[in-house]
């Protein structure tokens, strides 16, 4: 039945019994697809009823439906034309594992992140209002994007614009025991309170009062009407109120029928309405069923059902799969333990990604010093501002992509005051399948405009640990980013100490300079070693900095060769090339800089292997850009400098060791 | 009196009558020297008792005091040993306007943007109650500041931790017309929704069930009752225990026994309190309670009673002062109503600036398509995406130190998807006596990260226009950053028409160039002026976009004098400066590129014109940075490129105008 359906339209004319033999038929295609490709499979199959109804009841396109986050809108693209494409689903060249608006008229709005889609529904009805056509706006938004603070500005705004919008609020309560705070559990009707239970009192001593001569039926009756009252006083309905929302539900959300029935009773409000949906994460997935427990323990080589709206998502792994791979993130997790055990100072946070940022254990054994504040990262930032400001070393784990929430509280309230935050910057650079909405890509351009900070990024999980060491003993705010992915697996290299603002060559050589910082150096250093064997010698620096910025070594290496091309998983504007360029710029020497890196061109899908090859960040593209470099004429011998105030600069920057460039200095003794 | 308090300690002697006393000696200092120097005096003016009362109570600086924003603890300042300096309050080297952790132990957290102070205050009882001492720490928060959405991330983490914290919520009513949605009114018991009216019937129905018989007297009893749990229901003690919040109030925030004796109450309670005093903005000073009207309805000359968080302050106009110079905030706003005319698609958004950013006669004239959306950043750039999705052409006016909140959003929202939302980016550059929370000092270098961006500045008044509806003609989205204050008084220049990415040559000269964009572009022409009659060369380029950067404008004034200065109010890191850098940097030549503007020392409040010359953007710093640079050897010729790639890509960039440099090319015939 799935494949006929080539629209919604086609779903009209089929009967309730139908539609559930339909929903079946879509956790049938997720389930096939996912266990390939990977995706976000327990929130698609949780949404799979309400998808089905929305479109049941409603026109999209012409109505418009925005989903938050986008991890539960796989019944949507199946159902809007994209079936036959489905097993393309984030693959290079597919469907985008979120709603985009380029990829299908039905993708009202694009998302990736989380707690936007009030905003960008109530826009879409603002819009509507002036332009026309007469249509219905809705918002799908979940129990953890809600805890984030622009959904609030959006409620708040919304409310009191009194626009014809719904926000259908999914409540899996999967999520709600990493949900914080106590907005989530007002929704789930968890509350009682002391003033509550004072309601209570209040409300019978009234009754005994007015009416002390009357009997037991009375009470009895009054006490069904307090419960009433009470329900009302706990409900959201009182609360929503306040924000200017008709409050509906909460409703079975797998329950087709009843859903359908209230998506038509919301059709003729005119009015905010927030209609609460109760949706079980996974729901239909036999293996989770079958066995549940299994199912909410697993790791993150399987299906993750709790996972935050940021976490990226995991193939389900058949049982007896091999253990997956020690990343960078367990690297993190493991040291903060044990730093933990030696430092009573060190606190964590995270926003809503404890696990995702491999902080599990922190939080199991240290849960006083361990802050999940929700998918909240501008109050994280501030937060962990404010635990330094009070004496501790808080570390904050946010992937790079949702960090960008927190650039002004980066800035107004950790790099202004000069805190010791320090940053724990994961899935910094190419992230995959997820898309350009997830790359890390610009963190090493914004985070070197805050004052104070120190930014660096490790060669390797040795040097992420000793980074982290290093980072601690910084009387300032730092950030360290690091990949999303395995570690390298190389033996620890008996390198140069880490230094502030120092870069470590790896590579001596005086053809060319690969001028690398991250998961891009230990490529850089083998496609020198391809490009020695080829004759020519090649310079490897691992800039560990961005911020300081070893100029002093890039001068060094414009003189010496002439040639320079930067390295990073990241935005070159801004980045370690913008650095460099603007390191370099004052001393007008006639040195070739270029630089490989992301640039304005959003890196599709892919996968991590896919999209640096794109991006020329594997070994055979960093060869080849060499090559070509090389190919060029060189530069005319360097001058001497031109401006004496300018070379008083750079000598306080000069390095004071050696510049006789010996081959493979520092060479790697597992290369 | 006032003179001999030095610390806090010493209000503790006092009786009530004295620390009334006090009160109005605070307002007597306050008045006279903001008079003098301008300052935030509305907000401060209100909080004086609620000061006092704090530092009565609580033991300063052991028990912690956030200020949010900061604009209201003047009287703080005064109590905690800064009245011999309170004469220097926001000039050159002396008090600063705001809270700062620097200038006094009393200033537990700092500030200046809005919502902070209970993300950053739990942060201090979250260290408190690992490391000690026992202290309160108490955040102190305005009603503007509560519609910021991490403020209600803080709240809703706050109510989960359920640490002991005070949250004074600051309800000075006046900027409640200008707060948006819900939650304000919500707060100021102003809500009679369709939900509490059918609860008050619910509660009559019950009680005619249960006494039928009972005459008048039982009726009035219960509606007694009724109207107590009516307000009760309406009260925000309901929707704050929801957050897990005690909550306290409202009381008069001008009795002060009544202040103390609630704080006295809190101090025994250990958990998340909020209490509720209602204060009146500018309270205590004369003329505006002998002339309430006048006070309401000053302009930006005098005192701004509805200042929201971010608007900067303005001394008091003596009546009868000359008009306020017209300035690029006018010139924006008259632009707005003008476009609204001509294009029905266009739409205003503001967060809660719609005067501060010149939008009052928009708002007025077209208010089906003025959006004010509170203090909420985020969601103000999100919901333009949404109304660019629908079809209208939003433009949103955001100070440029507070866009910095929209950072992902910008990226995420509106540049992934080439939304065309324009930004009209004010108060960009150095903004004067408010210092380094409020300059405008990032936003060349983060917008110019953002992909399918346009980024310009107009060199005047006449530029800002041009440039507003050259970018309302794109496809994609725009910013436009202007800087605070007067425009300047130019007559027209019969320059160059706008061109995407294209620079403007505004003098012409072989010795050196002055790259320039904004707000510096007239006084890098002066400085050029000035170089020629001491018989230097000097090239002036008005840049206009630093996004598409004009690289092949660069590339020959780089072949052409060999020696570049960029010139932007902005961090020289990744802003012009950057883009400038990273253009040349491939080309291998051996230019010399400075570049003036910002670094990583916050520029200290002064006046802007101070502000300008000490980073030698006036016209004398200018002459000053070109004369050293002349000075400086030439660089050798330029050799023909390196490498016929990069030619190739150049050649496609290459202007096709007459290279031949004419002394004062499109002169000003203004100058």
């Amino acid at each position: 039945m799935l494949a006929d359906i080539s629209a919604p339209e086609d779903l009209k004319v089929l009967s309730l019994a139908q539609l559930k033999e339909l929903a079946a038929e879509l956790r049938e295609a997720m389930i096939k697809v996912v266990t390939q490709n990977g995706g976000h499979l327990a929130s698609s199959l949780g949404a799979v009823e309400l998808i089905v109804a929305l479109h049941f009841v409603f026109d999209a396109p012409r109505d418009q439906i925005v989903f938050d986050v986008g991890h539960q809108c796989y019944a949507h693209k199946l159902l809007t034309g994209r079936f036959a494409a489905f097993g393309s689903l984030r693959q290079a060249g597919g469907l985008s594992g979120f709603p985009r608006r380029e990829e299908s008229p039905y993708d009202a709005f694009g998302a990736g992140h989380a707690s936007t889609s009030i905003s960008a529904a109530l826009g879409l009805a603002g819009a509507r209002d002036l332009l026309g056509p007469d249509r219905q706006v809705v918002a799908v938004i979940g129990d953890g994007a809600l805890t984030g603070g622009m959904a609030m500005e959006a409620l708040n705004h919304a409310g009191g614009l009194q626009k014809n919008l719904l926000v259908v609020y999914n409540d899996n309560r999967m999520s709600i025991s990493h949900n914080v705070g106590a907005l989530s559990q007002y929704l789930s009707l968890k509350m009682t309170t002391p003033e509550h239970l004072h309601l209570r009192e209040r409300v019978k001593k009234i009754l005994e009062k007015v009416m002390p001569s009357k009997g037991d039926r009375l009470i009895r009756r009054f006490q069904r009407a307090e419960e009433g009252l009470k329900a009302f006083m706990v409900s959201p309905t009182a609360f929503l109120a306040a924000w200017g929302f008709k409050y509906l539900g909460p409703i079975d959300g797998h329950d087709l029928g009843r859903l359908i029935e209230a998506f038509k009773q919301v059709k003729n409000l005119k009015r905010p309405v927030l209609l609460h949906v109760v949706t079980t994460k996974g729901k239909g997935y036999q293996p989770a069923e079958d066995n549940p427990q299994a199912f909410h323990g697993v790791g993150r080589s399987k299906l993750t059902p709790h996972a935050p709206s940021g976490a990226e998502p995991v193939a389900l792994a058949p049982s007896g799969a091999a253990p997956a791979k020690t990343t960078y993130t367990d690297v993190f997790g493991a040291f903060m333990v044990r730093a933990a055990r030696d430092d009573v100072r060190l606190a964590a946070v995270t926003a809503a990604m404890s696990q995702g940022t491999g902080l599990d254990n922190f939080f199991a054994l240290f849960p006083e010093r361990a802050f999940d504040v929700g998918i909240a990262e501008q109050h994280a930032v501030t937060f962990a501002a404010g635990l330094a400001a009070g004496g501790l070393r808080p570390v904050a784990a946010i992937y790079s992509t949702f960090l960008q929430r927190s650039f002004d509280q980066l800035f107004h309230d950790v790099a202004l005051q000069n805190l010791p935050v320090l940053l724990a910057v994961d899935r910094a650079g190419l992230v995959g399948e997820d898309g350009p909405t997830h790359h890390g890509g610009l963190d090493l351009s914004y985070l070197r405009l805050l004052p104070n900070f120190a930014v660096m990024a490790p060669r390797d999980e040795h040097e992420l640990t000793a980074m982290l060491k290093f980072a601690l003993t910084l009387d300032g705010p730092a950030a360290i980013r690091y990949p999303r992915g395995p570690i390298t697996g190389r033996r620890p290299l008996p390198g140069t100490p880490l230094e502030l603002g120092r870069a470590e060559r790896l590579r001596a050589g005086g053809d060319l300079t690969l001028a690398a910082i991250g998961q891009t150096v230990w490529p850089a250093v083998e496609a020198a070693d391809r490009l020695a064997a080829l004759g020519h010698a090649v310079e490897v620096l691992n800039m560990r900095f961005v911020k300081p910025l070893d100029a002093a070594a890039l001068e060094r290496s414009a003189r010496e060769t002439g040639k320079i091309i930067t390295v990073e998983e990241n935005l070159v504007a801004g980045g370690l090339h913008g650095a460099a360029a603007e390191a370099l710029a004052p001393l007008g020497l006639p040195t070739i800089l270029k630089g490989l890196g992301l640039d304005d061109q959003p890196v599709p899908q892919a996968s991590q292997r896919q999209q640096r090859a794109w991006r020329k960040l594997d070994v055979d593209g960093l060869v080849q850009a060499a090559l070509e470099l090389l190919a060029a004429r060189r530069p005319p011998a360097a001058e001497p400098p031109f401006d004496a105030q300018a070379q008083t600069k750079v000598s306080a920057l000069a390095p004071t060791q050696t510049r006789n460039a010996s081959p493979a200095l520092n060479a790697d003794p597992t290369a």
